[in-house]
């Protein structure tokens, strides 16, 4: 079939075939060079101990949290088969976008939005919830902000028969109704953060009666509950090694599809959040670099109101707002910052992924930071033409890219374009209507505002801000 | 690659590529003895002529209506494109399901709900607004109740820069503001009806001033919209047999898809509203019927609260509530029958498509009426384990699928059941939490009801109730 494939017009939609699909993950801290550095207990700073990390996580996620050596996991067979409800995903050509823009730029986006939860969570939330069930464990708790992380893992567990209980931010859970309805509709059980069904929920309801709750308080929750009730564990779904390993499955099909059409991107754009959508969008073509065997210009696209990248310190810190979990090295504006309160959708995470972060240390990818307003424009102008109405935290991609594919306009030169289309917005209509109103707004944090976020970072030797 | 097709395991999800897709549509009434009955023009009772149908539709649409002698239309290269954007749709082995019922059954659904429109209205959207482009119009209107409709025609007009005016049941207008949002992200102009825009909004309003409206107003006002504007026509999205031929492409690409893997229907079920998804599922297998090369089992089934095939009357009717349209020949409740007001999404027209009224007269296809409280409880369990929230909608024909797989069960028959699934309930999660609150009702019509509903049956020779 390749030989006569340069004859051949590349089609909209790039689908694999079942046996296409890749087998096993890719671990691209097999290929660094300077590992991310170890996740550390705050009370002792020594790297974590697999016995640990096993109160809290999976023994096989823990295994799998600690390898920086091995390159390849296999994928179970119950988790292919789970994948093959939803995947391969799409490797789309963005022909009509191109046509709008009237760029020489070809532009390529892989799209993980055609699954219920939206996004591209439930490649880690089938795996997280396959290995707790192996375990035998009876279910697993976890806390959700927008709701598509906690939707994943509904559906994953539903599949799996495992119980879940998801501690949602109080004021997503009042503002997103249709959220919670999903994941009842997967027999989740959804509890509005803060609780009176923890201490540390009721703790805090009774310093701030009215609060709306906040992420890192329902991580106290959802951690508590699992650490507190026998045959439970808690699960994350961004920034941890793990997740990124599970992620890329996004990277590895874009691959395959790409080598299949003989396809080679110059430009590779993903929106930055904890980093697991991007760390697996990326991972074999990073591999490669890493490698000596091929070049790619990556570039990490985060909001402006939540600049972890572009404008935070590279240092160790909490992953959670409660100061519970392990620290993590990484770029953070401190695990007290809140991005504004009208920040729309996601990626709102203080820290990043240690793996992307030192990737972004040593040179190896670029970042941008950008305005609410332009994203949301970025995404108006993408479901006009390519008829599929991305999630805020996709449309920083959509943004990066067209970016991308403006410049060449201007130079002329006929780059390759490949970015991550993470997931759909269907929930989050509420800020597309606030942009339709001319109500968005683009604060960005004050030197000050990040001065203060960072007090929080935990002072040792060598780890000044 | 047919020769050791059955060695192979058939995929979960079978994607034609591109060059495989049909390229023209069927129109199933060339094949029918018994002929669809011409809509009538309610003043003189005679057939409608293309001159009096031109005021309201666009010509080549006309033409389409008119003509049920030609099978094939060629699809034009445009339509063609936009298709690309979301076509092929999967075709699915129902595996999960087939493993959790237990059933001898191989059952398969062609799934039309990944698009951001969310359903298969997309199919005729494009090619409504296509005609009306080439026409030279500025613009079209229409009116949506649920929004599905006005949501894939906002997507197509925006494709082709033509104008949209929807009038948008005010009571949805208000309860459903994301579907509302997404129509803006398209640019449509969306107004809650009754209006104060035309002459029948603000006579309406002056009646029942504080009228949540209803879908035959809308109708009204988009109609009157149309004629009364220069190079505006209005568009309908169901129950007319140009939209049965647009939708064609959902069971021709089906029947291509099936042919491929050797796999053969012995039933096929759908849901019936007015017709649009039903028809086009059905039309290729439906042609090997007629023309005697092929027998399946056709089941249609229809919420038992608007149950139009099931107890209502095979006689003229008008179309539309305002009683403005021409008449049609079909299985009515009446054109003032309203569905309880608790009947939740779609479904919710009192007649039926011309095209599939005739073929149920003639004993070609059977129909069943089902409770809401079991089409929700179907649509979870499918949704649970085949990952793909449905629409209440489509949700009807899920029930009358696994229904028939329940029966395979018990007789150990291995049958192969082929549904349609519509499209997604991401906008329809408050039908999805009355259910798991236990709030959903099952009212059905009462005889007296019925009889109510066709008293606005037009009386005249031969159409006697």
């Amino acid at each position: 079939m390749s030989e006569n494939m340069n004859e051949r017009q590349i089609p909209y939609k790039i689908y694999l075939e079942e046996h296409e699909m890749p087998r096993r993950w890719y671990n691209l801290r097999a290929d660094m060079q300077n590992k991310p550095a170890p996740l550390l207990n705050p009370g002792t700073l020594q790297p974590m101990t697999a016995a640990e990390l096993e109160g809290v996580f999976c023994a096989e996620l823990v295994k799998q949290e600690l390898d920086d050596s091995t390159a390849y996991f296999d994928i179970p067979e119950e988790i292919l088969s789970f994948y093959k409800m939803y995947r391969p995903a799409p490797l789309v050509r963005a022909y009509c976008l191109e046509e709008k823009l009237k760029t020489p730029a070809k532009i390529y986006y892989k799209f993980e939005g055609n699954n219920t939860s939206g996004s591209h969570k439930l490649n880690s939330a089938i795996a997280q919830a396959y290995y707790a069930k192996k375990q035998g464990l009876k279910g697993v708790t976890t806390e959700t902000g927008a709701g598509q992380w906690g939707t994943a893992l509904s559906m994953a567990c539903s599949y799996l028969d495992l119980d879940l209980k998801v501690y949602m931010v109080k004021v997503s859970y009042e503002q997103k109704p249709f959220r919670r309805e999903v994941m009842r509709t997967y027999g989740a059980s959804v509890t509005p953060s803060p609780s009176s069904e923890t201490a540390v929920g009721r703790k805090i309801l009774e310093e701030f009666p009215g609060t709306g709750g906040s992420l890192g308080c329902a991580i106290s929750e959802a951690v508590e509950m699992a650490v507190t009730n026998e045959g439970y564990r808690y699960v994350l779904g961004s920034v941890l090694s793990q997740v990124l390993l599970h992620q890329s499955i996004i990277g590895l099909e874009t691959k395959i599809a790409m080598d299949k059409y003989g396809i080679r991107p110059d430009v590779i754009v993903g929106c930055a959040g904890g980093g697991s959508n991007l760390g697996g969008l990326i991972a074999p073509f990073m591999g490669e670099k890493l490698r000596g065997e091929a070049d790619y210009q990556i570039i990490a696209v985060e909001p402006a109101s939540c600049p972890s990248f572009t404008r935070g310190k590279y240092v160790y810190d909490f992953c959670d707002t409660g100061m519970i979990c392990p620290l993590a090295k990484m770029y953070t504006l401190g695990s007290g910052f809140m991005p504004a309160p009208n920040h729309a959708g996601g990626l709102r995470f203080h820290g990043m992924s240690s793996i992307l972060s030192q990737l972004y240390a040593d040179g190896l990818m670029e970042a941008r930071a950008v305005g609410q307003t332009e994203v949301f424009a970025a995404a108006e102008q993408f479901a006009r033409v390519e008829g599929i109405l991305p999630a805020p935290e996709s449309a920083h991609a959509i943004k990066g890219a067209i970016d991308e594919a403006m410049k060449c306009k201007e130079t002329g030169e006929e780059k390759t374009i490949l970015f991550g289309l993470t997931g759909t917005g269907y929930f989050d209509l509420t800020a597309y209507e606030k942009y339709h109103d001319g109500k968005m707004d683009d604060t960005v944090p004050t030197d000050e505002e990040l001065r203060k976020g960072l007090a929080g970072v935990p002072q040792f030797p060598g780890n000044e801000v």
